[in-house]
């Protein structure tokens, strides 16, 4: 009956595999030990779930500022896992959606996940899942009440479910005491100097000479380190306008820098 | 009439056994004094109500820190209680469903009960049923005031019952007077480190020797006191990729250790 | 007509006198001057609606720690009074309904007692009737306006009415105005040292000599002064296994209150 | 067409005189120059309304606390007016009436006044109407909106309106600008002592020579003034057993003082 | 289709009529400077929405004390406009709506108005509009939110619109933001010491020799500044039982101020 | 298919225009280098959306003083974008609509522009969107979540879209974490005196000679920085009854300031 179970979450899976080479578009870029140390740390949860008869079920929430890059960990997480059912819980696909068919359509999932042998259930951007605006406080404890659960809940018999959170709230996840229903809670940093030089050196798009002082000019003119997405947003936006195959001359790098941010 | 009302909640019984059996998977490790007089006492409790005529009701609140023990001592007292009818009130089960529809369950739920003779019903992690969380507060009022009537409720004549209810947020359960409306409060408490040699003991995954340095690695990285259901997830990750038969090397768990907690 | 009056109300007095019953399940011990004075007082205001012609409508209100006897007082002074329409407004019989609903249940039962010459209502627990919850607080404002109107309206031409409420939240009633409305307000007090070796005595469930040294235990470990509900409750625990016709062991009184209080 | 208008409300008229008269159930005591003065400011206004033309509409809202007699002093003012359409608009006769079904009710009173030539409109105990509660706080601001609004609607030409208000929480009123709506505000006091010797006369129930220390006992034991309601509660209570044509005893009067305050 | 728009609104104009005369039953009564430099200012106003080509949408609130004369102001400016549109917005006409209705009848004033080539719009007692009450605060946020942008939007091409505000709550327009959508805000202020001196020898009621101490016993016994609408009340109440022909005594002014105010 | 998709939002894009061409009624005066370093901005952005193919969404928030000119600038970008589909997303098109009904259309609004190749989504004083006020604060969550969520969304394969919000309030968008998901932010200050004075000369309504003079009561009546739509206004207003081709005299010009101010 593994085979009927792997028929009937077909549809879903292929529908979510778009949305995760979505969170791909941009690929992986190696930066450093520190964000190879948490793709690790993820397959070996991954090969938890696969292997262990004990547990089931487990769930790991990435958390860190906006823009270091979890939802692409997540989404490579789930891709590189092979497991039959992978599915990206995202508000993306309920804008307008009221509180109580957010919290079904995410029930729903979970209920499909169970029926697969073996899922990745990815909870992107848990705040905004959750409605959450810090004016308030606001959000809906409705949402909230049903992941407080979800989270939790066994898998029936012989299924096995991993779950990857994400969020940059990390204060707000503690104080709705959802920290404390993951089982694991992994950190994604912003790029320190000596990452963002190597993400710039696979990006090839300043001469390699000039990478030292780009990065110093960033960190000077913004802040001391820079999230993966804003970083590579900033470096498009300097490449407008440069002559197919010519390096981003620095003038122009620091013009991008202090007109944008 | 006592048999025809027993053979009316049979089915009800069946299914919670399952629920109940859910709650024991890991089983009820011995692990010292506190934890078998906290089973003694929930024994005692169970005689008086089968015993006494004056108090065919009486209710007892388990709370302790999350993880500790609470939901598998009180589901073990159901058990070996041989009572007819046996029942969870579990937010598993009520997932997306509104406050009132909550409220009127519960409320079945201990009219069910009041039809057997004899019966347990738990009320498992009471802060979830209400729907409670910190920012706010916010919770449902609808479901706290159902409960805090339904725990002083006298059965009809000649019916009696055990409630047990567990939480880890015994502030919160003050600060709602829901401690009040029980009659006994009995603490589970994390384990300390004599406790923790025990469980591992019994757990026969480490080297009997390595045992004093696992713990003590567990006491420095981790904190001073571990509940149970977290020592249990950290034993079974460590042991992940250990072959069959060889114990857990303490250089793996230190590992487990830092990359986890 | 009083008798046809008389006539139609005669299932409610019924169903309503199985309730006070029940409040009276362990009898009222006598226990020392402060009660014997709370009774008369409670008396002397049944007295006064009976006969006085310009004072038809009296209220009172019973406040106290929980478990100190307020709910079983009420009763009592329903009980002897001998009024035709004898009514406990109660939450109990009302677990689920909606704030409108216990509302106007709550007028139905005040617009039942017009139609008697003579009766007595109880509000019961008026905290609960209220929804109340300290946290926020919230409470059921509906009930709460209707409350502070029936218990001020003068019941029509003829007829008299004995309002008792009970509450074990003295502030919270006077933060809602609630004190203003009843006539006259009583204070029940938990038992002192002199009052518990009376209960005890006239439980007389422990030998004579040892009484004075089990309400030293009592004051010892739980507290100076100790509500008549919780007394008898700790005795029956004791009482537990200890052979028919035999008085409960000073040891096995010590063990009960530190494993429960 | 006056002629008309005057029967068209006749039947409001008759209702409404009903519960004037209740107000006034223990009649009108002179007690002093305060009270005397409060009644002549109300016949004034009374008069104006009947004869200026400039102000068709007059609004006057008495305070004072608990008990001290404003409503019996609006219903008598009301009484003695002669207008043809006398209206108290009371929280009595709208028990567990929705806000919307409380406003329209009200709006309703004031339409029917309009209708008449000359019209008195009794605003009974505005926070009752307003449904407030200190904690939160909470009120109906829709009853609340309509109320400032219908204050200071001027009748159709031709119609003239007094409206008289009573409250006992002034800095409620204040609060909700309700103060600001209203023409003259007039102080309701609590009596002191002269006055209260005076009413004692009156009512003829203690020895003239106890008299003095009747109200010693009552200012020592209570409070130093004393609204009117109170005092004549507690005098009907200690009349209570006093045999027909016999004063009440100065212990009798000291007992029941000590027992109900 | 000027003429056709101008038929259109002729209904609404005659309505509106009636009760912008309603607002200047005392008339207008030249009291000084400060009154008639905020006359010009209006008229001005009213000049440039009818001249210029590049405003065709003016707006101004007209903020003062309760009383002050704000409402009768802005209908005086209304009145002399000769626009064929005038319109005022007021609750008194829209008492027991909820606050979508009201929302839709302000709008639907605003349409009505861009279908007139020239029109005036009073929104008076803004506050009242929005249902404010300072306790909470509560107020409906749904009519601020079109009461913010009809107050800024633009009326059709060829459209001319001026709108006037009154409020007596200066404060809480800045903290909802309303006086940023006025492109004008001016003050209307109480009566000082010589205009109330001007306003009393207009009104003609009291021997003239006698004005400066009439105003110095209102000053004393009231306040340094009174607002016109309360003189004008004073006053009125002061001439009750003055013979015609007579002017009132100093005796009885006194009298009058003590007891009211 | 591009072609299809661009007949599809022709409609729309025509009632767009003319939005977008009274946003800009006062064109846009050249008033230095400031603000055209914010238009050549603005063109960058235009440009990068246009021609590269990582960044298919832009998104870029005005925020600054009120009045500042955000509006103008963000249609005047829009306009000259070229883009086949514009859309201003503004409450004036909404007044009334219910908090969902203003979500359904502006998630409406994105999905246009999804099937045009390229396009302009202006979300207009976001503030208002939100139905935002201080007090409270209050606004709507539900608006508020669609937003964040339709401002990060990526539009499909192959479609392009820059979105321009404007804001007056900084701080709120940032409490509210508006500011987070858009890609850049843009400073729109209010005039500066250097600034004033090239706006004068370019409306040449002042005599030359006046105009360093008029710059000095402007910023001495009313602040050292004005917003250019105040500005505009005053002077409007100043020209009124200044005859056809003449000046305005400075004296004219102080009496506007000081009246209006
Ligand atoms: N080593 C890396 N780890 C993560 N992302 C990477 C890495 N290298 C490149 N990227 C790219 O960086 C981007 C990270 O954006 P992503 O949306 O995952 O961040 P995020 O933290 O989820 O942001 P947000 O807080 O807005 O949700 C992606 O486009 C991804 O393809
Ligand atoms: N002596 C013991 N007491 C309690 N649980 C034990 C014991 N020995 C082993 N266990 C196992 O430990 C786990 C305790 O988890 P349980 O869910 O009961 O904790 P909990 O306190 O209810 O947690 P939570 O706060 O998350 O509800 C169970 O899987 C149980 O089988
Ligand atoms: N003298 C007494 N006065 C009151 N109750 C007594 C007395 N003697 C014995 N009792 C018994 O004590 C118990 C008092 O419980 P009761 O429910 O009346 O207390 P309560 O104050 O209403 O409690 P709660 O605060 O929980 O409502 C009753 O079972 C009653 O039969
Ligand atoms: N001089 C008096 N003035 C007012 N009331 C008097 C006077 N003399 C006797 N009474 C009686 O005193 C009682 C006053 O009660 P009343 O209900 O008017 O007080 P109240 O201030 O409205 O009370 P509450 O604050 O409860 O509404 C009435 O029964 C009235 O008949
Ligand atoms: N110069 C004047 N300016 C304004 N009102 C005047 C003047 N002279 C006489 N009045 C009269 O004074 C009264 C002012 O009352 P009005 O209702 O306009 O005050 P308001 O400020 O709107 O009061 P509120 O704050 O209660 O709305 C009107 O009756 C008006 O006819
Ligand atoms: N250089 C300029 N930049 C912006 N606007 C200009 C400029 N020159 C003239 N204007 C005119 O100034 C006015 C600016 O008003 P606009 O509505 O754009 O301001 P805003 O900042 O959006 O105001 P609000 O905060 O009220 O929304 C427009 O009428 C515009 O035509
Ligand atoms: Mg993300
Ligand atoms: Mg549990
Ligand atoms: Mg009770
Ligand atoms: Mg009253
Ligand atoms: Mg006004
Ligand atoms: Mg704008």
């Amino acid at each position: 009956d593994f085979e009927k179970a792997l028929d009937e979450v077909k549809p879903a899976f292929g529908a979510s595999v778009e949305t995760l080479e979505a969170y791909l578009r941009h690929g992986i870029i190696s930066c450093g030990e520190a964000f190879d140390h948490l793709r690790e740390t993820l397959s070996m949860l991954v090969e938890q779930v696969r292997a262990s008869e004990k547990t089931p079920l487990l769930s790991v929430v990435l958390e860190g500022p906006v823009g270091s890059g979890k939802s692409a960990l997540a989404a490579s997480a789930a891709m590189t896992s092979d497991f039959p059912f992978l599915k990206v819980v995202t508000s993306e696909s309920m804008v307008g959606f009221s509180e109580q068919a957010k919290a079904s359509q995410i029930t729903k999932v979970f209920e499909d996940a169970y029926k697969s042998p073996m899922s990745v259930v990815i909870l992107d951007d848990i705040e905004r899942l959750l409605e959450y605006v810090a004016i308030g406080p606001r959000f809906s404890n409705t949402i909230l009440q049903a992941l407080l659960v979800l989270i939790k809940r066994q898998p029936p018999p012989g299924r096995k479910l991993l779950i990857i959170g994400t969020t940059s709230m990390t204060d707000v996840m503690e104080s709705m005491s959802i920290n404390e229903v993951f089982n694991v809670s992994l950190h994604v940093p912003s790029l320190r100097v000596d990452e963002m030089v190597k993400v710039m050196r696979s990006l090839d798009v300043f001469s390699v000479m000039d990478i030292p002082q780009a990065v110093d000019l960033l960190t000077s003119i913004h802040s001391k380190v820079v999230p993966m997405k804003k970083l590579l947003l900033w470096v498009e936006m300097a490449r407008q306008d440069v002559p197919e195959g010519q390096k981003i001359p620095l003038a122009r790098w620091e013009q991008v820098l202090r007109d944008l941010s």
